[in-house]
């Protein structure tokens, strides 16, 4: 892959600033950028480096392109630039086209001439693919299930059955979709299995990263929003609903039937408790555990900060006794009142 | 399927009320039920919805049945009579009877002729699988296990060698069980693996969620014991005991040579120290840290709870001053005193 | 497997004391072992169960075997002596040599004769695997991967394209190398994918656990150093560096772009956050969280210590009310000295 300045400045839609004719064959960092190479300003706490980069050409906002001699795309969303000129230069190796002579797919199954489906893909009755999709070797597809166009699965992934993804879906490996939830009713000290029936639906534009599980509904479905993104080791419980938009980092979960609104962020391995409905624009912060329902955006926390362990274990032994200093304190006021 | 409210009743062995002719062609929420399906009261905080509801019919307890005009199934235990009925409903595709032509089977494997092995499955050498089990696709395996009779092991599943498995053993897609146990000893900086030569034993009516593990012993086994309930991305590290009827949600962790007791329960994400032991009967709250052994049952936590993220800032500065603010405290009490 | 006793100090390097025809055929602990077996005392608080084993040797050090009647292997280091010992009488199965009749391999990859594929593997395009390595049942292996001579991948294992492995790692089942990071770009509300170009690098002599990610780098590689070992369900994102020796325990997570120096420790689901830098030698207790970068060595921890619930209700609703606590005892403080 290479392309002209020029033209690299045209698709991206940005102001070209200095020789158009440079030819670009590769992005990097600033630090790292040859003179080939384009390079990305966007987090001020990188200015630095701008005077020292060895890169061809340098993404950037108006403001930091003034006073630089250097190649640059000006743009006021540079980070937004970034993402469209990786994705020029991505160079993954797609699923050969075609089925795979390895892959084992029911004769019900409708897969359309242009998908890819690697080798030892396992594609159940009557599922239906949508035109473009990529399914990767060892992926395991379900009954039923059903995926919009372009979608993209790689390897050994498992959809359950009745599982509907939207358009542009992508599934990192080792993912599982649509699992039992985890329901059991109690009796006389003996868990009776409650056969979940509902199934998953997926919006359009959804990643899902690795090794991630969102279990089917028990009665009704698991609904993701579109253009939700989660990363790896996500827990969404049966019956979760998460709004368009929502962000998950990794380790996060979110426990059964619990509702998160549009555009909220939980930061790696925030939980939330089962039976909650949070409002839009809500921010979780790492490690927290949310146990009450929020109606009000904003950041969220539980948990302390971090110390040297000798200093932690003298906090930690206070915080055990921080009903009775908080009384010890009461008193004090009082006699001083007295 | 499809089934008169009668035969329901009788199935169940609770009492009916009204119409036993009703035909129940499904199962759903008071709030969703249409004139056809069943419905279930478990919960107090629903029982508004019991006025407003369209089910044809509704599980519930005695006393919420007294007022009530319509069509119900009437129990002491509704929740666990809801469960019964989701598993009459349930829907589940099975993996086609026989072998899949693409399984690669042992020779020496004994795989009776009422089971389901679905495509691409691996069975290794002197496997004996149970009586009417199911092996989803893409499954695999070890040397030597043995799965007790009704066990099913859905898509993606990973057995290591000399796993045995109980009956009515559930387990979910992309599950390993038996691969090596943590454990290393230190040599002048460098890590010496101790290789794991014990297995893993997990005992009869145990469900085991999504992308959980459980390694196999260091030396001696792993065991699990019946009816244990373990939701998605359950860490269960070498040597650990978990006793009958234990539940652990999911992101919950074990680290190795733990034993827990009966019927205790890991809320999400709670983890538990290594070489401890807690009695029957414990409970450990989301995202708590078990780092004693517990003799006491009922419920223990660590943490804080959630607050907005401005007000948490300064409590958890304060946190880091506990110490010093508790000897303060200490001396004001003290200068009163004088 | 069956050794000398005298042989097995040979081997070992390390003392004999007592019987060395005896015949060692196992393996066990002070409490379990039989005549046949060797055990091992290397933690103090085990020191009492050594009057009552009935193992046929002991491996232990010089201060524990002076008054000990039976026989003995002595050394300074009985864990890794123990360790040695593990691995002989490791009687792990092998995937049979050379490559099953099912597992698909790229006419492009380089496989050595004397390696072990097994069923189902999927191996792709250009991947070259050192010598004597073995490939688990149903492992998929991205175009252009290299891996070193004995590396391991057990069964359902995914490498992406372009992942590299150094020689003799481990890699447990479940776990998923060279997935995408977690990278998007916001833009109006929407989340515009950052492709992820780079690839993961993997030193000599590492271990990987079961279900665990490490994410191929957004540009440049993800670094994983060598002797390092990672448990199962270890989070690493994308351009995450790990020193020599670092060790991370179960659920443990490292946000992106941050790195870690050698001989570092992350206790049970410890997390830390992107972009900081921590120092050799640091350790991070169970479940902390990490939001600063380290600079000095030694043990950091976040949270509070484990109490009964009932309890630790009073002490978090005090931590909430901690900054006006705080100032309350200024107050007293201050009233004092007028």
């Amino acid at each position: 892959m290479h392309i002209r300045l020029a033209e690299l400045a045209e698709r991206l839609g940005v102001e070209l600033q200095g020789d158009g004719n440079l030819m670009i064959t590769g992005v990097s960092t600033l630090k790292d950028a040859g003179s080939g190479e384009i390079a990305f300003l966007a987090n001020e706490s990188y200015r630095k480096q701008l005077a020292d980069t060895s890169a061809g050409a340098v993404i950037l906002r108006p403001q930091d392109a003034q006073d630089l001699a250097t190649t640059a795309l000006v743009t006021d969303n540079p980070y937004l630039a970034f993402a469209k000129v990786t994705q020029l230069f991505n160079n993954r190796p797609l699923v050969p086209s075609g089925i795979h002579a390895s892959a084992v797919v029911a004769e019900t199954a409708s897969v359309p001439s242009d998908c890819r489906v690697g080798a030892n893909a396992v594609i159940g009755e009557y599922v239906e693919i949508g035109a473009g999709s990529e399914i990767g070797a060892g992926t395991v597809i379900g009954d039923h299930c059903v995926l919009g166009s372009q979608c993209h699965l790689n390897a050994n992934v498992t959809l359950y059955h009745d599982v509907i993804l939207g358009e542009r879906v992508r599934v990192h490996s080792g993912t599982v979709i649509g699992a039992d939830g985890f329901g059991f009713a109690p009796d006389k000290g003996r868990w009776e299995k409650i056969a979940q029936l509902g199934g998953v639906r997926v919006g359009n534009d959804v990643e899902i990263g690795a090794n991630t599980c969102i279990d089917r509904g028990a009665l009704g479905d698991t609904v993701i929003g579109n253009n939700v993104i989660l990363d790896n080791f996500v827990q969404i419980a049966h019956n979760v609903e998460l709004g368009d938009g929502t962000a998950a980092a990794a380790q996060a979960g979110v426990a059964g039937s619990t509702k998160l609104g549009k555009h909220c962020t939980l930061a790696g391995n925030a939980g939330v408790a089962g039976h909650l409905e949070l409002c839009d624009g809500v921010f979780v912060a790492p490690k927290t555990v949310i146990s009450k329902s929020i109606s009000e955006p904003g950041g969220y926390a539980t948990g302390t900060a971090q110390m040297p362990m000798n200093e932690w274990r003298k906090s930690a032994t206070r915080f055990r006794q921080l009903d009775s200093l908080a009384r010890r304190v009461q008193q004090l006021e009082k006699s001083k009142k007295d």
